[in-house]
């Protein structure tokens, strides 16, 4: 008998799916004191966003032999972190982003107490979320995701594009930001879910890490093209804030066709890192293409 | 031979010099891409604070029979999040305070953004600095600390904190709140230097969070004295707030003398709490006794 043919489409839409699942289980409801609270951190992470850390976690989960069930903390808790960052992000001491997946971002929807509040407790809660598991490599989860949220993680690339803002970088200054802004935690996604099973191989993780920097690096590329081209709508973000901010960009320091090239480069070098290995990366590479064939 | 007889401020300041040099070499240095968080970073953390937390987690790791070497992994995460709480409470969306622990905010010494990724960083370092031991335990100890950190815990009570203001608080939801916004943390500190051990007995941490739970309502009922009757030079932060503030308070709700007795009484309970421990409960008996007799 031979398996049917993998479609990305649909494995997505049911990954997506089970983290939402799970991140409605995970996060406290709103009748749990203090409600005020509990309510605001389920507007800020239910109901949007396209979820690619959490495929990127159950897509290297299958890579690495572990269920989709082991790997429900990983999805969950790098969902809660990028959250967390997004909410905090938006705030007016920051971005001042009034926007965020179509609706209301959060210190608008509440207020910028609640907005802080809100992000503190998601990124314990992300660490809760991982700890109670008790899975062999619980701790390993935990050292990669904290290393990778903090100041020489997540929290350091936006301190770093803060610093940043009206100077022209070198595209080595822009990379290094985007590797510790959104590489970090997207790297982190992909090895939570290879140490969701119960042993991992040293090699795994080495391929995962060139995966999650190409693809981290493939991201934000489309992202600077797409801020450069879409509109609000489509985003569902303000678009055209880079330019607004006189932020260096892939796009300003490229242009257009030469950002477009990099991300096709990329994807072709990221299938090339995947051709040993056989259907079990049908999701990785799905990924892959579903991030660098964003409509452009 | 006897032992020397416990000397509580001898211990006190050793295990505070202690912290300071675990925190000191946690915090990656100024040096450490990206300098600048780096430096806010380290101005929020080090060179001040009694570091009460940081004692308890040594205290109660004596008490477990774990050393402090064990121990300094739960003493510097508790003050890594003590800081990170410190920082985001002080920014003007939140208490709006411009001098702590006799020196400015870190927001005044730098700026709303900066503080605001100081106090996220801070939170990331310290479950990092738990899941770098690889102890027996510290799965156990990440999972205490998230929960405590969260929104179940000191966001969550901070959380009630901005619900309430201007309203009157019965004692209940005023012990409800601060046991969420203080007492999780401080039970939090208590556990994790339990945890430090290879192994701890149950009864040993029930022991430990009625201590815990005694020491955070007096830690609470000492601070609303404190800031109903010293001055802002001796408290080394604004003195007065809460009346300013409208805020419920264990002196607007007892009155002073009423309040001072309850200090009494919990420190007299606490005492006996511990009475059937030897020489290995002096470091908690004296942290006891420094919480409740705080000059007032």
């Amino acid at each position: 008998m031979t398996q049917p043919p993998f479609v990305f489409d649909h494995w997505a839409s049911a990954h997506q799916q089970r983290v939402e699942e799970v991140l409605s289980r995970t996060l406290p409801s709103e009748g749990t004191l203090p409600g005020h609270l509990h309510e605001a951190m389920r507007y800020a992470v239910l109901g949007g966003g396209k979820r690619v850390r959490a495929l990127l976690s159950y897509a290297a989960a299958e890579l690495a032999g572990a269920s989709p069930i082991a790997a429900d903390a990983s999805a969950a808790a790098v969902e809660l972190i990028h959250a967390f960052s997004l909410v905090h992000d938006d705030m007016p001491c920051m971005d001042d982003d009034d926007l965020r997946r179509g609706k209301p971002s959060c210190h608008k929807q509440y207020d910028d107490a609640t907005a802080l509040l809100v992000g503190d407790a998601l990124q314990s809660q992300a660490f809760e979320c991982l700890a109670s598991t008790s899975a062999p490599q619980a701790l390993k989860q935990v050292q990669v995701l904290a290393t990778a949220t903090g100041s020489r993680g997540m929290c350091g690339g936006q301190s770093i594009d803060l610093q940043s803002t009206g100077k022209l970088l070198s595209r080595e200054a822009l990379q290094t930001m985007h590797q510790y802004k959104t590489g970090a935690l997207i790297e982190a996604a992909a090895l939570l879910g290879a140490y969701a099973a119960d042993h991992t191989h040293q090699q795994l993780i080495t391929t995962l890490e060139q995966y999650s920097q190409h693809m981290g690096l493939a991201f934000q590329v489309v992202d600077d093209i797409l801020d450069a081209t879409a509109d609000t709508q489509t985003l569902g973000k303000t678009a055209g804030k880079d330019a607004l901010q006189e932020k260096s960009t892939y796009v300003s320091l490229l242009g257009l066709e030469e950002a477009k090239a990099l991300v096709n480069t990329l994807y072709a070098q990221t299938l090339q890192l995947l051709a040993s290995f056989g259907p079990q990366a049908d999701p990785l590479r799905g990924i892959a293409k579903f991030i660098c064939e964003r409509p452009f």
